[in-house]
């Protein structure tokens, strides 16, 4: 068979324990990444159990919508392994007996000292037509079988024998069918909704399929995935995604913090370092988040001094020196608690910068006038103070996540500024 | 519809993002694992993406298929989510506009000082027959449909919003239709291997297919879960996984945390109330993940007074009162200074116990002598003070989970013991 750009792919997990609660499948991810890697796309995914009747249905079903079907597991030798038995009887083939490969077999467990159990004798049987697959690390061969159509692939499920096969026997027969070349880039932005990005570029969506673009949202984060296909070059295929990206810069400016797969903990930081710039932070409903976010940046001890989760009112006091009379004027969730927590910690820490975080993360503290997810963030450099005030929605870690995030980029957006000036 | 033995499931997921090499359906197992609690297997999983066709293929496959249909995903605003539309289609239906619907998003929007973008308009839509499910979460809201003989549900992508309108509307739904009684039980444990926990309990491994123990391993937590059936009475399945506890934990004894789903933070925290104690803490590598741990758990502000990250030595010194001798003489990381910092912080913030963490998280920054992973952690009371060594594996975000963990395992540990004397 030929593959074309509507050449359809389906993953065919098969196996009982697929579709239990603790089993955590992984094959098909894997399977994914590399069929990807040569500019193929996954259109369908299927977990099927060993029931032969639900087995022959999702057979015949991946036969009548994919071209390629990569079928995982029941090439085993107990009782409840047949996808082998399944695709011979849905392809009205035969499975013929292969001695060398129970040779094989016997070889293996004679290694171990053990004798074959007769059961294995089962997976000494391919069917029809197929190319056997060496499975180095299992008893159960592979199978690649190729139609005018069609080409179905069998994999042992276990990924220790799955992914060595694939990478031995699959991929070099796939790479000859793949001409098309990938280039792949994530946009990502922060302090805009999906819907407002949405609005914003909806009208860059390209009419051409050799170029795909979508959006994902996350808490306090929207990205942007563009997959440029070239049947060409992957110069192509980069300078289409260069492209569509200028167009997407020039309409979401600065709200986009990244396009090389950092996250807005490791840009804060470059601008940081490259600015030789020093943070500290004074979180109150955030608790903590922030300065892990931060930390989690390898390299972070050259830029971040301190951070204090300042819970009680008495802590914003002893700890960030506030005066007790803003907290008792104001409250300890307002725009004069968050300056001077921004103020404080910048003080005490002598940085350059000092972020201060204060609000009701939830569920209970809230009130018609401070609601649950009301949010005071605040930015306090040499020369002044900013401060946000947000509304989040959602549960209280949600609520943590997306201010810690706002307090990041209200930063980025300040380090920008000095490198405009 | 009715449920019989050979009533089929099955799980849709939607979404061209689920057909991507670095996303990971989370949904599914979640569903699996609700529906197992009812006593009903799920027969087939599917991922499509939102391609059209491929959408209304997937659809009418599974209606050909299954009895029970939960499709997840693709009732987003954007132009890509048309879960609705295609189920509409199949079906035969009419999208009906609801005119209530739309203004509870208006005034989502509005609560966030936001207006709403005209593309949400469109889930305000709803399959002809369908009842509505509320959405408190976003902006999508689920449905119901129920014929004579199949029931399709639709639910939104986001863990956050689908699992809140399971609980709420789909649970009770299907409680009717269910005739088997499911019993679950998490044992969780701390400061304790997976070998270890299996060499200890493993002989307790039931023969009968009526009880299910599984172990799962994370960084520093490894949970027993407990699963047993009955088809007479929830009494009789509560029986079995009770006797089996006891005999668990006569073998775990203290490395148990939790049998209630409570994590390690809600367990210390409760300890801290109810004997009206207080904290503080002093992080270095642990960065505020363990204030970040603490303040998750609601009303922790009781309880939790202040946690400082003294990145830096000079703010181990102005915020926690080292003395420079012991940093000096001893290093950062070392025994010493895990010391002086719990006590710092303890003197600081008044509290009754004090935390310090101070290792190297890595990459990089490890020695010979000092290895990356080496963690001192110690904890100071009224009258003592402890401390423990520490080296974790893994990458820098495990390392620092892992400090978190044991940091709280200690503090769960001499809780216990004012419990007793």
């Amino acid at each position: 068979m030929k593959f074309k750009k509507d050449t359809k792919i389906e993953i065919l997990a098969v196996g009982s324990e697929l579709l239990t609660p603790n089993f955590q499948e992984t094959n098909s991810q894997y399977l994914t990444q590399r069929l990807a890697d040569l500019g193929m796309n996954v259109s369908f995914k299927s977990v099927v159990g060993d029931e032969w009747e639900d087995l022959l249905n999702a057979i015949k079903e991946s036969l009548s919508r994919a071209h390629l079907i990569i079928a995982t597991g029941g090439l085993g030798p107990t009782q409840d392994d047949r996808t082998r038995e399944a695709l011979a009887e849905v392809l009205k083939r035969k499975l013929v007996f292969h001695r060398d490969i129970l040779e094989k077999i016997e070889a293996r467990f004679q290694r171990r000292g053990l004798s074959m159990p007769a059961v294995n004798k089962r997976q000494a049987y391919i069917i029809k037509g197929a190319e056997v697959l060496e499975n180095k690390n299992g008893t159960a061969p592979g199978m690649w079988l190729e139609t005018e159509q069609k080409i179905i692939v069998l994999l042992p499920g276990p990924p220790h024998e799955l992914k060595p096969m694939f990478e031995e026997s699959i991929w070099p027969r796939l790479k000859k069918f793949s001409r098309i070349q990938v280039f792949r880039k994530v946009i990502k932005t922060a302090s805009i909704t999906e819907s407002q990005t949405e609005t914003l570029i909806s009208d860059l969506y390209p009419k051409t399929t050799s170029l795909n673009i979508s959006t994902l949202a996350y808490p306090g984060q929207i990205e942007i995935h563009l997959t440029a296909f070239s049947g060409k070059s992957l110069v192509q295929a980069k300078r289409q995604v260069d492209e569509i990206e200028r167009k997407i810069a020039a309409k979401l400016k600065d709200y986009i913090f990244s396009s090389n797969g950092e996250e807005l903990e490791e840009v804060v930081g470059k601008l940081l370092r490259s600015q030789k710039k020093t943070l500290a932070v004074a979180e109150s409903c955030t608790g903590g988040l922030l300065s892990d976010r931060i930390t989690n940046v390898p390299g972070s001890s050259d830029y971040f001094f301190q951070g204090i989760v300042a819970y009680s009112n008495e802590s914003k006091i002893s700890a960030l020196g506030l005066q007790p009379s803003i907290l008792h004027k104001h409250g300890a969730v307002s725009l004069e608690t968050a300056q001077a927590m921004a103020r404080g910690i910048r003080e005490k820490a002598q940085s350059d910068y000092g972020l201060g975080v204060t609000g009701i993360a939830g569920p209970s503290g809230g009130t018609a006038e401070k609601p649950v997810g009301l949010v005071y963030i605040a930015l306090a450099w040499e020369k002044g103070t900013e401060v946000s005030k947000n509304i989040f929605l959602g549960p209280r870690e949600k609520i943590k996540y997306q201010s810690s995030q706002k307090a990041l980029d209200m930063l980025r957006r300040r380090l920008l500024k000095n490198h405009k000036f």
